[in-house]
């Protein structure tokens, strides 16, 4: 089992306590199951204290065997109930703690309260900003465990020309291609930070598919299965001649890749053909324009600008009054991390920074584009995916 | 595709709002998914305010089409931006709103102090225990639908047989199961409504995986692809004469069944053979022990002390200082809900709630033992679930 190196855990560590000494906080406890898989190695049911000065202290409640295992840090100890902490970490000398840090984004109101009352005379600032802009910038271990998920996902789309077929429903070319995701260590469940937008794996939408209104926040989504959880595959059957889109995650060693690609059987109209190498244009565009340093919003303006150019006004990134106003999104651990390539984001777009970029159109008769993983380097960005972009046609 | 008829979200809403009224608040905000497709029917991008008295106001961002497809209410409408809020309730008379419930179980502190700002004079109160004692006693709409879920888990687990095989790895194994949940309309992910539980799908425990320590607060949870998601299937190789533990959940239409099978290629030792058994009789023991109104603990007390005479003290639902204090749970839109038939519960099992009951043991050669779905009637507790209770045995 992969996992993560000493080294990396201490670099993780030591750039969120520069942050926490910014923030002027004591510490912060860490409870977000992502957040404690990256600065521990491991994620079990545990507290996590990160000092803003000094070694970390991770309580496990529940496996401690499980965590000493996976976890390089020194200090793992047993916890039976999280009213224990001011004394476990009284025992390490953090006995004075007046302004602590937590996940605010995250952390149900509720379990705020609860930590209220176990640090009656502290102070708690959000400390998830933090978070979010440590992890944004991946080492070479982390773009290492990328390309791994992205190697994972290129196999799962090479496959699907073996069982794409006129008649099977979406979710019978889901059930097939996510086997084929699975079998190689997908590792579920596709964690999101924000609230209220579950994720499952991704979308299969095939013609009209991909015109059906849909709560998650991008581009296209899916009818899914039934009203309550209205997203990803369907119980629409496949017709020749119209669009296959599949946009889909592989999470592999805890690192997501997230890539769309376009099939079909038998052939496409024009109109499709000409969108699909539209939205190709607008992604080399792009990947031409930004460079470290630039602003997040500004793909996704450039990206807007061509489209309306090229008379996408209304189909890009959704159809009208559904259409979402970003073109790309920061990928790791979790599938929304930063940078958001957003309208209003001045964050820079950092070396180091992953996300994928997905210029994509929406139609009456299905949605077509293209998703890629990149990681923002010192020359630009580059490629993480390796699928050929091309329209995959089956007979 | 199937749609919450009227007069069911009527009588839901009815129920709750009974409760809105014991507890002196002028109504609910609901923000949860599985809250808002509960009370409305559908699972949009969306604000639901459920009044102590009156008809409750749906302001949806995305999809609104879909919302008003979906949803039987009356009232449905726009939003762009939560803020907006007061001004939308305000036009339906809702306007001095002085005690607001909200779903301070699961809301974020960070959204919570938004909605301070929002409503700068109301007071907040947890309306969330109110939800999940209405939520737990389900209707017969909501039973059917839980015995379609129940019908598509046993298709899946009568294909076992001619997949399961010495050599592939329990991620195969999981991979074809899944996949036979999916086509049949498996629509994940899985709903948790507790802090840091993620679940994925469901847990392939093949030999020692199931003595494998896990975060999952469940009996067996396996090891999983890898210490970033560590639960369910993982890359063991599956063994002649070893115990092949199946424990997954379907989830169609909204509503989770639960159920766990155990397979073998082979034979399996007599002691394993004894604990599946020892493990079927401390569940007829429980179905014949408790009726309308047994307090939920009880279930929980008579299996450790049955379990404890059989000489499985260290062994039953998970082992030694991993053993988790419940032998079943609530199951419904989550997989967590109320009543969970665990230490200290004294919430009484009323007719029309729903729990999976899984008895299960522990062993360094692996985990064995049952679960399947029930409803509590006016008769005692009925089987939902319809797969023959017997281990399956493969060549």
């Amino acid at each position: 089992m992969e996992l993560t190196p000493a080294a990396e855990i201490e670099s993780r560590i030591y750039k969120f306590q520069q942050k926490l000494v910014e923030q002027a906080v004591d510490g912060a406890l860490i409870l977000v199951l992502s957040d404690l898989f990256y600065f521990t190695g491991t994620m079990q049911n545990s507290y996590l204290f990160i000092p803003a000065n000094g070694q970390p202290v991770l309580m496990v409640k529940k496996s401690l065997t499980r965590g000493r295992q996976e976890s390089p840090l020194t200090n793992i100890v047993a916890i039976k109930n999280p009213k224990q902490i001011p004394e476990i970490l009284s025992a390490y000398g953090y006995d004075s703690l007046a302004n602590i840090g937590l996940e605010l984004d995250v952390m149900p109101y509720n379990i705020y309260k609860s930590y209220q009352k176990i640090f009656p005379n502290a102070q708690f600032q959000d400390c998830s900003a933090a978070i979010k802009e440590v992890r944004a910038v991946k080492s070479a271990y982390e773009i290492k465990l990328m390309r791994g998920a992205l190697a994972v996902i290129d196999q799962a789309f090479q496959t699907v020309p073996a069982y794409l077929r006129e008649g099977m429903t979406e979710l019978e070319l889901a059930a097939l291609f996510e086997a084929e995701l699975r079998k190689r260590g997908y590792a579920g469940p596709c964690m999101m930070r924000a609230f209220a937008q579950d994720f499952f794996f991704g979308t299969v939408c095939t013609g009209a598919s991909g015109f059906y209104p849909n709560f998650f926040d991008g581009p296209v989504g899916g009818q899914g299965p039934s009203a309550a959880q209205p997203a990803g595959a369907g119980w629409k059957k496949i017709n020749r001649n119209e669009v296959v889109y599949i946009d889909y995650t592989a999470i592999v060693n805890g690192y997501t890749g997230d890539q769309t690609r376009i099939f079909c059987i038998g052939e496409l109209s024009p109109k499709l053909v000409k969108a699909y190498e539209d939205a190709l244009f607008i992604e080399a565009e792009i990947v031409k324009s930004i460079k470290p340093g630039t602003p997040a919003e500004e793909p996704y303006l450039l990206a807007v600008k061509l489209a309306a150019e090229m008379g996408y006004k209304d189909h890009f990134m959704g159809y009208k009054e559904d259409q979402v106003k970003f073109v790309g999104h920061g990928i790791g651990i979790e599938l929304d991390e930063w940078p958001v390539l957003a309208k209003g984001i001045k964050q820079p777009i950092m070396p180091g920074m992953t996300f994928a970029l997905e210029p994509k159109f929406v139609f009456p008769e299905g949605a077509i584009g293209t998703e890629n993983s990149f990681v923002m380097t010192e020359a630009g960005p580059q490629y993480l995916s390796i699928t050929p972009q091309v329209i995959t046609y089956v007979k």
